[in-house]
């Protein structure tokens, strides 16, 4: 149940709730605080008759303790193990019985649990999810086999993935100081040794209403939800009180760095590389909104500069982007890569994505290529309203990384606000390759025999 | 006085005490324990009334905090600044005025002082370090400015000059999990930060008779320095209890890196590689000793394989070596380096290093090779045995990173039973490209203005 949730770029992340848009009255995002400290965000969608509940803790990897990596993305696992009044798989049950949907996620910065009910099931849900707030019960009979899961599941995703690991190791290559450098499903040697213990007392410090949001979707007003919230949530005490996330942070890059993957799995080489660029909460205003704009003009779609350029102009590429999601507390990357054509080799390949760069650094963007990708920008934010599940995520991530509800609402007009110059300015200032892990991945025949 | 004692190599870390050459008695080591936990070595020489008295503790950068990095080194200064029963700078005035000498070093393992002075002089040194072992008092009139004067010397050591950058960078893409990652010095941006209170946690965690060693050298007897020892330190209570040194560690290594270090500073091009290798106390038994015989042929001296065939045979370098340093708690690195005469590229420079290490790799090398690193290395050794204060730092720096006297007494035997199988065999597990960090130092002349 790991998801770290990159796939879902910041250019969607966003919503709207109709500024700049058609939609004149929009969306009424409602948004309070109990009195324990739980943050309540409800988002109307009254088209059927479901919601959308997610419990969003604003806990991740990156605030494990050193040594202890993994241990976030463990307790999202053991989450589901009961507590005394609701045994082992019960919550699960009442979800499957009632036609639900249910799922979990961890990522550097957050851990979530999500369902999707008829509307008459919230009650019960939010039962269920206030009751494992501070009530799980763990024993070693349910945490060893789990750690098994965990492990198999590192083993799946990650352990047999060379992109995979080659990603893994560009973001340890990328962050010389800053706990984000270590993989959200943690260092599989690590991961072995996690504990009972470990967990609960993982638990006990950041599993508490005051560090904690909850995001409700769907056929809900924001008076019953209220209500239901003070009846469940309401009910669980502060157990831990929260200090403000200060995560070591990263020296001034100054050194390029490269990391080559070879692998006899890989079935296509591709090159790739992450800038270290601010996150939409450790930015200055505007600086997050025009790397956003940058990625998108160069990575973005087969009008992008690189697409157009690698794939087509050249034909030296069979796909190539970029992207950039600065949901995130602390610094985060902005992304470019490309996978070429069979005879063309990984060094070419990167000298063409290296023009590509040094244009946009040296001579920006054209007014055409910005309008037509704010427009776009603005037009997929503005599609994204039709999934409830899409809103309740974004909302979710955005608060659970140090964004408020209206710096989400507002995000069409700062990426209409974006200029030229500003995403000139972005590209010199943070497509510096000092501040870069350029990744290889390259199949290698001789590598198994290698490793000896 | 910050000391990464990484120049003396151990290949002199040893120290011989007669066994397996001509001196048949030897030097006596004597090693015994304080009730309050303080370990103590005695090695006598008697050929001028003189002593060198040195106090190592088990603390270091790879002990801090993440995002305290330096605290370790600025705690060193800070030991300078007086206790209630000694003020600031009478320590220093007294071994000055006697015509003694001191120092201090701050390693990722050990922090350590260091006085040699008449033996009379002997109570004397003890007493004031057994006074700021508990005693030390800091306000922040002299913290500020302390901390002024340890950015000035990471302005020196560090920002000014490239190849230690380079150095720093391709530790930190070496190390993914494990602190030692982090420059002894530390990131300046958290130095900036350090606070006397910082300063004063961590002398209150680690400073106490149970996390140290002093060692003796020169013209003292046993009896003697335990009497006097037990009068100074002998009255130092614990004040805190130390647990094992349980560091995060690397997770197995799987990508070749490199670091690519511009600076128009940059008056001499190299490449070099680090290689992730286990240290002398994380190492099975002959690993360690077999990486110590492999890079003193690989890159020790001009008989050297890379000395002989870059310098001489193909006439494409002006340097090339190879070291090892097994004095670490934990895993450690082997590095290659090399550097070009005028008209060769880094990159060929770099394919003639890999042809000599394949070669190793492929074929081990000759008996005679072995044979004359072997006696070359024992008797740098037994030469050592001539500089009282090089004894006092071996044994000092084994003991404070898990070795035992004995294992520093035996090192003649453990390098003499290395076998070319065991050379290879190392040459084979260790010298992986997957397991390393390769770094170019570059001259670049477009820097400064790139940077913006």
């Amino acid at each position: 149940m790991l998801k770290t949730l990159i796939a879902l770029t910041a250019a969607l992340l966003t919503l709207v709730a109709g500024i700049g848009t058609g939609r004149a009255s929009g969306i009424e995002i409602s948004h309070f605080v109990l009195a324990n400290g739980l943050e309540v965000v409800v988002i109307p969608d009254h088209r059927a008759p479901v919601v959308t509940h997610m419990l969003w803790y604003k806990v991740g990897s990156a605030d494990e303790t050193p040594g202890k990596s993994g241990l976030a993305h463990f307790l999202e696992h053991l989450m589901f193990k009961g507590t005394a009044k609701n045994p082992a798989g019960r919550f699960s049950q009442v979800v499957a019985t009632v036609g639900g949907q249910e799922n979990a996620f961890t990522s550097s910065d957050y851990t979530g649990f999500f369902q999707r009910v008829p509307r008459e099931q919230l009650p019960t849900m939010m039962g269920f999810e206030a009751d494992r707030m501070t009530g799980l019960v763990l024993t070693d009979d349910v945490v060893r086999p789990e750690l098994n899961v965990v492990l198999e599941e590192q083993n799946m995703r990650v352990a047999n993935n060379p992109g995979t690991r080659l990603g893994e190791q560009m973001e340890a290559a990328l962050y010389l100081n800053h706990p984000y450098g270590r993989p959200v499903i943690g260092w599989r040697h690590e991961i072995e040794q996690l504990t009972r213990e470990d967990a609960l007392d993982f638990y006990r410090r950041f599993y508490t209403p005051n560090n904690a949001i909850l995001v409700v979707a769907g056929d809900a007003t924001p008076d019953w939800v209220r209500t239901l919230a003070q009846d469940t949530y309401g009910r669980v005490p502060r157990v831990a009180e929260i200090k403000p996330r200060m995560r070591p942070q990263e020296p001034v890059p100054e050194a390029a760095r490269t990391v080559t993957l070879s692998d006899p799995r890989v079935t296509q080489p591709s090159v790739s590389r992450y800038y270290l660029v601010p996150s939409s909460t450790s930015a200055r205003p505007g600086e997050s909104e025009a790397l956003e704009v940058l990625a998108h003009i160069l990575g973005r779609g087969s009008n992008s500069r690189l697409y157009h350029t690698l794939v087509f102009s050249k034909g030296i590429a069979i796909n190539a982007g970029a992207s950039y999601d600065g949901t995130a507390v602390d610094a985060t990357h902005l992304s470019v890569y490309a996978t070429p054509k069979p005879s063309v080799s990984l060094q070419q390949l990167e000298e063409a994505v290296d023009g590509v760069l040094a244009e946009v650094i040296e001579n920006g963007v054209t007014s055409e290529e910005l309008t037509r990708s704010q427009n776009r920008m603005i037009a997929d934010a503005i599609y994204a309203n039709d999934s409830q599940r899409m809103m309740a995520q974004w909302y979710g991530a955005a608060l659970a990384t140090g964004a408020s509800v209206d710096d989400v609402r507002a995000w069409p007009e700062r990426i209409r606000a974006v200029d030229q110059a500003s995403v000139r300015e972005a590209a010199r200032r943070w497509l510096d390759k000092r501040r870069s892990v350029t990744g290889y991945l390259v199949k290698d025949a001789r590598s198994e025999e290698k490793r000896s």
